[in-house]
This record gives structure tokens, C-alpha cells and sequence, in this order.
């Protein structure tokens, strides 16, 4: 049980947590804060939070848990505006997409209270935002991955753990560095990838007549191409140093491709196709699998 | 009304085509053709087709129109086979998602016949496929791009069209080049992409790790690698022309992105998947007034 929980941004992350706690009677009394007063408001009418925060000491007094849902490019000014109002007893998180940079910004905000941040990222995620797309049931049977650090004592997470269960969440562990490396594969260079198509074709002369005849297979394509430029502008640099790894090896790939293409060598595309064919179904199998109730939680 | 139509491939768009053709009443009778025999007994018990045919010259013998819906790699046998048979007063058209490859098929194969060859794409699909598969449903909305020969008579190409305007599909018309290169943009390079990236993901040491946490994102942007590998490595090497254009206009554009990447520039970052952003939400924008019942036909 939570008395008190303090969410900074009361968007869709961060209200969809607070209607879930909310959902399973674990917290007491939940605190909205953020830059924007209308979504406050908003939160506040919805019964997303009951109260607005406007003072930080005292939002920060008693306060047993702290989630950063506000944009990634805000955490180091909220942290460093929290910090001197931390009190021993509560445990900070945040529901960042990257992690590397979040523990950076946290090394240098937070200093000796280091210790009463646990870094986490929520695998949700849809293409409205605001309080009003926040819902008890996000988190259902998704994974959230901690990645905790070296001076996070176990109660500590095991405080973050145990909130993201009561949404119904899969807790996962990864080093921040894992989790970037992992994220940049799976979903940052698909995004820059899906953004470039898009871009590349916009462009083109005949760019409305080639629209016209993109069907069912370009609009999953591109469907993260709908996603906020400003959002994937900040995570593409906070990932930078992996996704250009990945984008690198995806860059060879197709260079190989080419090549193959280029030659008219058949059995050799075939053999690339059926690969990928082949992986990805395994994939979603094992995803179909999963998706049943699990018996109790993974990775932990 | 077509009194006799011959379709070679009784799965999905074969079958869909002679049910869609039934339920308007513009069929007399649908002789099904094909390699095997198991799919064609199927068709004929689903009520797809009327008769297997056995025998090329009866098969063809009075036929108003015929359908080539059989893997395109197909196409020239298929045609070679038929065009002794092959009477005055009767049309064929084909089904294949290249259209100058077949041209040149039909070129070879049916000589001083070529007039009546109307060639086609139907822009519909499924990710299942066989008779069983075969729904009257499938086209309607959809797009059928006609790619007329200067040999073709206006009444042949009338005749494809009214056929698939009784299916409730929407008839556009472009060059054979013209079409392929459209599609190597907005289908072939998409799918060769998605491809790409799933055997570059598997390809890796730690695959397993990265695909456990692939999410709703990856699932999209990668279903068109569930394609049948032997299809799309037809139609890459059928369009090989255009979609290398199509690949290394795409290349060139990912070696400008991971320039600003590497450079930090977040502004020329922003811009690019803002400007793909706002192109897509206008497509998508676009499709959904398309959507609504059309009043007429486009582009005739």
C-alpha cells in the first residue's frame, strides 16, 4: 500500500499508472504534477489524481513513490528540482525510453540521494496522449523492464516492482545499457526507419501519385512514422551512440541485399526472405504463448 | 455477363474473383484450372467453380475471359499453353503484382494473340491464402490497376474492367512502367525492408533477447515479412529495375540521417520525421475520404 504517490506528467503514462494503482486500491492519494495546468485540470476532473501539486516540498512531503511520466527531456530539471526535497523513505522512478541518459541526468541531479532512484521503462504504449487516453488497463500483461542500479537497495525496487504488478505488469531486469542496446534494435531504428520511408517518398516529384496506390502492407509499415517527431527527435539522441550501432549493421544489410538483387541471384534473396519468414513467426508464436495469464512473474 | 470465365489459381484472389463474380450474377459458368489437383477439388466443393478443367482446348473452348491467378512466375508457361486454344472474342487478363515482366511474357507467348491480353493488378490481399481463403468480399473498395496494351481494343479493356467493377473494385489505369515503378516505392522496397530488418535482428547472437522485447511497433512494421518468400522473391526479380532505383534512393537517403544522427542535429532530426509525420497523417487522411462509397469510378 502506497499512501502517497507523486506523478509528474498526467499523460498517458502517467495517468494510465494512476488509474491502475487507483484500480487495485494501492495507493492512498496521488498528486499530479506538471507544466501544463488545463491537463491538471483535466486529471484532476477525471479522478486521475485528487490533488494539484503546486509546491514541490510540499508535493515531495511523505511521499512513498515518484514517477517521472513526463517528456525524457525534462527528467534532469525535475530531479534536480525534486532533489533537495527528497525525503529518506521515498523511492523515485521514471518511465523513460531510454535509460542511459536518465542515469546519467540522475548521477548528476540527484548526487548522494542516488540511491532512491529506481530506472524503469513501461512497454506501452498508443498513439493518443493526455488524460483523457489515460486507462486502468495499459499495463495489462506488459513488460516493464527495471534497471536498477548498483546503489538501489533491494527494497527499493522491490517497492517500483511491486507497483508496476499492481497494474498487471511483467516486471523484467536489465542493465541500462542492455535495455538501450535492446531498444535501439526493436524500436528506435525501426521508427528512424519508418520516418526515412515516409520522408523519402514525400519528397519525390510524384510523391501524391505514389500515396495513392500504398495499401494495407505500407500503412503497418509506416505506422509508427505517426509517432511525435519531437518524442523520437529526443530519444533518437539520448540513444545515439547504440542506434547508430544497429543503423550501421542495418546499413551492411541492405548494402548485401542490394548486391544480391543486383546479381538476379534468386536463391539468394529467397534464402533471406524465408529467414526472416521463418524468425518472425517463431516470434509471434512465442508472443501468443505468452500473452495466456501468466502463473506468476518472469525474469524475477 | 459472362457466360464462361476461366480462372488458372483457384486460392485467394483467384477465388475471390469467381465468387465475387457469382454473387453479382455475372457469371454463367467458372472453369477452374491449376497444378493441383487438391486445391481445385476444394474450389469445386466450396462452390468457387463449376468445373475443374483437364483439358486446355475444352477449358478455352467459348470462353468470354480468363483470369491468370497463379504464381506470376507462372505466367509465360501458362500463356504458352493456352494461345493455340485461344479464340477470337475471348480475353485474358492476369492478376500479377509486376506488370512489364508480364507484358514481355505475353509478348513472347501469344504472339499475333497479344491484342487479347489485358494485363492487371488487383491491390488486394490477405495473409492467408487457397480456396479456402477465397472470399466475395475481398476486392470491394479496392484498387485494380489495368495497364492496357496500344494493341488492346477498347472493348477488351471494358470487358476486365466491367468484371471487376462487378466485384466492386475501382479501376485505375497506368502504364505498365508507370505501375511497377509506383509499387517498387510503396510495396516491393517495403517489403525488401521489413525483410531486411527481421534477418538482421535474427542473424544477431543474442536474437532471443531482442525479440522478447520487440512490442506492438516491430509487430507492424514487420507483417509484411510474413509474406511468402518465393512470391516476393518473384516479384523483386520480375521489378529488379525499379526497385534498385527505389533501394538506392532509400540508401542514400539512411546515409544523410545517420550524418545528422551522428552530427547531433536534433532541428534536421525533427524536421525529417516531422515532415514524415505530416505526409502520412495526410495519406491516411486522404484514405479515409476514399473510403467512403464512391459515387463513380476514378480515374476513367
Amino acid at each position: 500500500m502506497l499512501n502517497k504517490v507523486v506523478i509528474f506528467g498526467v499523460g498517458l503514462i502517467g495517468g494510465s499508472f494512476a488509474r491502475a494503482l487507483k484500480q487495485a486500491g494501492m495507493v492512498g492519494s496521488v498528486v499530479g504534477m506538471g507544466r501544463s495546468a488545463a491537463s491538471l485540470a483535466r486529471a484532476q476532473e477525471l479522478g486521475i489524481i485528487d490533488v494539484i501539486g503546486s509546491d514541490m516540498g510540499q508535493a515531495m512531503q511523505g511521499a512513498d513513490l515518484v514517477l517521472l511520466a513526463a517528456p525524457v527531456a525534462q527528467t534532469e530539471a525535475i530531479l534536480s528540482a525534486l532533489a533537495p526535497h527528497l525525503q529518506p523513505g521515498t523511492v523515485v522512478t521514471d518511465a523513460g525510453s531510454t535509460k542511459s541518459d536518465v542515469v546519467a541526468a540522475a548521477q548528476r541531479a540527484l548526487g548522494a540521494k542516488l540511491a532512491q532512484f529506481v530506472p524503469g521503462h513501461p512497454i506501452a504504449g498508443r498513439e493518443t496522449n493526455g488524460p483523457d487516453a489515460a486507462i486502468a488497463d495499459l499495463y495489462v500483461g506488459k513488460k516493464v523492464v527495471l534497471t536498477p542500479l548498483p546503489e538501489n537497495s533491494a527494497a527499493d525496487v522491490e517497492t517500483v516492482a511491486a507497483a508496476w504488478r499492481a497494474c498487471h505488469a511483467i516486471i523484467h531486469r536489465l542493465s541500462a545499457e542492455e535495455h538501450d542496446k535492446v531498444f535501439a534494435a526493436v524500436s528506435h531504428l525501426p521508427h528512424l526507419l519508418a520516418y526515412a520511408l515516409v520522408d523519402d517518398i514525400a519528397n519525390k516529384p510524384h510523391a501524391d501519385l505514389l500515396f495513392q496506390y500504398a495499401a494495407s502492407g505500407f500503412r503497418d509499415f509506416t505506422r509508427i512514422a505517426g509517432s511525435s517527431p519531437e518524442m523520437w527527435r529526443d530519444i533518437s539522441l539520448a540513444n545515439q551512440t547504440a542506434l547508430l550501432t544497429e543503423l550501421d549493421a542495418y546499413l551492411a544489410q541492405l548494402t548485401g541485399l542490394r548486391a544480391r538483387l543486383a546479381a538476379g541471384d534468386g536463391a539468394a534473396l529467397e534464402g533471406i526472405y524465408s529467414n526472416a519468414q521463418r524468425a518472425r513467426h517463431q516470434w509471434i508464436s512465442a508472443i501468443e504463448a505468452a500473452e495466456q495469464p501468466p502463473a506468476q512473474d518472469q525474469a524475477e
